[in-house]
């Protein structure tokens, strides 16, 4: 098959037919987190809709390398080069080493990506594992003449690159507008104008993480290492980079501006943005004491929260939307969510069961034709899910003898509700987790059943329990305490 | 409590009081997996004995910083630095980036070691991370007179080294020995003696992964990342290096010889090092067939084995051997240390079930002394598992009234089982992957029955079985295909 798939390109700001550098090669760079903090919703949006992408490349036959990073040093407080290193500032509060902080919370996040079901990276390079590699990037655009050194500081100088290449492209914004919103801040006064960022921090002498480099001992600006990362992973131009919204802009602008500097080259063909989250309406923020982490999510554990949610049902709601629409967490509609994802496995259970007839009463090749269509739309997964419950509703009618199916379309809707399913929308059933306690109360049951037969003298119905049990290896000893059971 | 734990400090032969230099900190490396094939035995041992160390220093009040690395770049086929990298071997086989390799690898030790019950260590530093921290430790090496250059590689002067500090003061070896020892390798003529190592090498036009250095496009030799790291996490000095025995030499040796030429003190006050495994009585070998993946072990999959092995039984069975002693593999002692397991957690939930007395019968307090004994003994696990067992023959006996225990022993007996077989062992009741499957299997057992009693209008006993079963929400339903049962 041909695949056939339009994206949404945030540079051009129009959907465009997917064509790979070198096909059947793709490669992929999305933003991953700042390792600073419990993993919550935020993380998880672009997690499970980049995570769908993949899925669906990869069901298209493309040859994926997915590079997603973890940010561990240079991300500042403040977005213009001010404030703390996020993780530093927390290495100081906490009092350990700045890489202890790291790797707790990168083991925090990717047990709660795992329990999302989000496939894992090909690659997940670390920031400061590529020091050397941000400072060849910045030497070069040194050469280029797109930055300039200052008391041990690099700047990227964004009116130079301006009047050469237009910066803003992604974003649409100008550098008159630019001058608009800045705020002048203290300590920015090393730079020429107020929008130039940094490349290279030389080290206050508190500041935690600092490296050698030919301007001072120091750290690497935040930007840098995405560009850097993904450049060196999948070449100097690559297909898709991915990320939340909220990192169009400075973020991937500064990216963009830097690879040219660079390589000469725009470095990504297609951009990719996911919409935000909301809760109750609101945005979420720790000031606003609505920022709920994903464990909390999945044990129940706020008082914003009526109950836990299961992870695949967090999973399925943020697929019923469109990547590029907000979307808003509240109770109501996670519980929704969970009722459709429930209907759906239900079907699923059922479908294995149906019997074939003479006739199709549905169009089941249509049917897969409409969740091609959806996918191949921009990854228009609530269209997806739509068409998903189309087949669900046949399923349930089939089994109603209300429909019949041939045993052709049988398999084929078989095979696709396995493949949109489980492969691409990445659901899965969930293992109950009091099925240990539902064994001992079934067991109880029997163990009651037993104990009345044998009052009333009813042996055959005690033999049929003591066979049956011993098929599966369970064997009932009588104790002074009453029957106790053990499995051999 | 004072601990009182002596360590076998292998640097000097002997047991010795552990007092670290700066409690109640205490700083741990540990060399960890070369990712790039399956996790196996040979990572399972010292990944659990190191576990158990950390896990006991942590109940005795220390507060441990617990490094362990992963080894991604520089580990060569050939000891004495010739052959192709490990894992750009095995990227190139695969048609793949090293640093895929390397990410799917890690993954899979770290899925395996989760399941084996191992705590992640406090920070997993990466030595394709630390290229400039290796740099700036090869100036010092070269400025200290220990190293030279030759081609744009740096080795490091053994004989020189030797001539002011010994080189061999942990393995005992010395150089005539190994002058001995060393073969005549092809493309070592670089080295003013065989046996000196490699800090830095060129890499051939062929090397996949290599980085800037003052000296060439290269990368690190395999030594120099452990001290490195360990230093730079740790200090100059600090507590633990621990290992397996096969890297004592030329590993560890290394190690030090780079920390003292850079550093001028010794990295290490206790060197602790873990036997090796053997199967069957086998040396372990891809080329012996008999390297089997602990996947393998928990599968049952491959042709040594008789069965699944879980990897609690396998912890178990590790730990009941001492570190220090080698330890052989067999179906028949994996089965046996299965049955001791499921023994000892068959007697902790007999033990929440006693009642106390007035008197005691055994002497729980001085049980307790035996196990901390035991553990500060140099970490002697099967001794400790020898007194974990007499709890096991006392609760018995007290739950069969032979014996008794005052409520107070009962509340110190529960506490010391609880504290060394889960926090200090690491040893847990595993979930049975097939309690669903039993779940399906006791429903059809009391769907019989219900079937059965209806046959015979034994109307109570259907009865019975329908208020049990809707208490936990289980609901059976006739239908033309028979009875099915749904949770509520």
């Amino acid at each position: 098959m041909e695949p056939n798939l339009f994206i949404y390109n945030t540079l051009n700001r129009r959907k465009e037919k997917f064509e790979p550098i070198s096909p059947p090669f793709v490669g992929m760079y999305v933003c991953g987190p700042t390792v600073y903090g419990d993993a919550h919703l935020g993380h998880a949006r672009p997690a499970i809709v980049f995570d769908m992408v993949y899925r669906y490349l990869l069901h298209l036959g493309y040859k994926v390398r997915y590079v997603r990073n973890i940010t561990d040093v240079g991300h500042l407080e403040g977005d213009a080069d001010e404030g703390e290193d996020k993780i530093g500032k927390k290495a100081k509060l906490d009092n350990i080493e700045p890489m202890e902080v790291v790797q707790f919370y990168t083991n925090q996040y990717h047990a709660a990506m795992d329990k999302l079901n989000v496939l894992r990276p090909s690659i997940e390079p670390h920031a400061s594992g590529h020091i050397i590699e941000q400072i060849e990037m910045i030497r070069k655009i040194l050469d280029a003449g797109f930055a300039y050194e200052k008391n041990g500081s690099v700047y990227f100088d964004i009116e130079k690159y301006n009047s050469q290449h237009k910066y803003g492209v992604l974003s649409g914004r100008n550098i008159d507008e630019l001058l608009a919103y800045t705020r002048e801040l203290e300590g920015q006064e090393e730079k020429k104008n107020n929008f130039d960022f940094s490349l290279w921090k030389k080290a206050d002498p508190e500041h935690l993480m600092h490296w050698p480099s030919p301007w001072s001992e120091g750290y690497p600006g935040w930007h840098l290492e995405c560009s850097t990362m993904g450049t060196k992973y999948l070449g100097d131009q690559f297909d898709i980079h991915g990320g939340g919204l909220d990192l169009q802009f400075p973020h991937h602008e500064c990216e963009i501006a830097q690879s040219v500097a660079a390589n000469k080259k725009m470095p990504v063909k297609y951009w990719l943005h996911n919409n935000m989250i909301t809760l109750n309406g609101q945005k979420m923020g720790k000031s606003l004491g609505n920022a709920i982490s994903l464990d909390d999510f999945f044990k129940g554990n706020h008082k914003l929260l009526e109950q836990a949610y299961s992870p695949i049902a967090i999973r399925f709601f943020m697929l019923q939307a469109h990547y590029r629409s907000p979307l808003d967490f509240s109770n109501e509609a996670l519980q929704a969510a969970e009722k459709g994802l429930e209907k759906l496995f239900t079907s699923l259970n059922t479908l294995n069961k149906l019997t074939a007839s003479n006739k199709s009463t549905s169009d089941i090749p249509g049917l897969r034709d409409k969740c091609y269509e959806a996918m191949n739309d921009d990854f228009n997964s609530p269209i997806l899910i739509a068409h998903l419950f189309e087949g669900v509703r046949i399923i349930n009618s089939i089994n109603d003898i209300k429909e019949t199916i041939t045993a052709a379309d049988l398999s084929l809707l078989k095979q696709l509700m396995q493949e949109f399913v489980f492969d691409i929308l990445g659901l899965k059933e969930e293992e109950s987790e009091s099925s240990n306690e539902l064994v001992d109360a079934l067991m109880e049951t029997i163990i009651n059943i037993r104990q009345k037969a044998r009052e009333n003298k009813d042996w055959d119905t005690s033999d049929l329990i003591r066979d049956n049990l011993s098929k599966i290896d369970i064997k009932i000893r009588d104790t002074k305490d009453g029957a106790v059971w053990d499995i051999e």
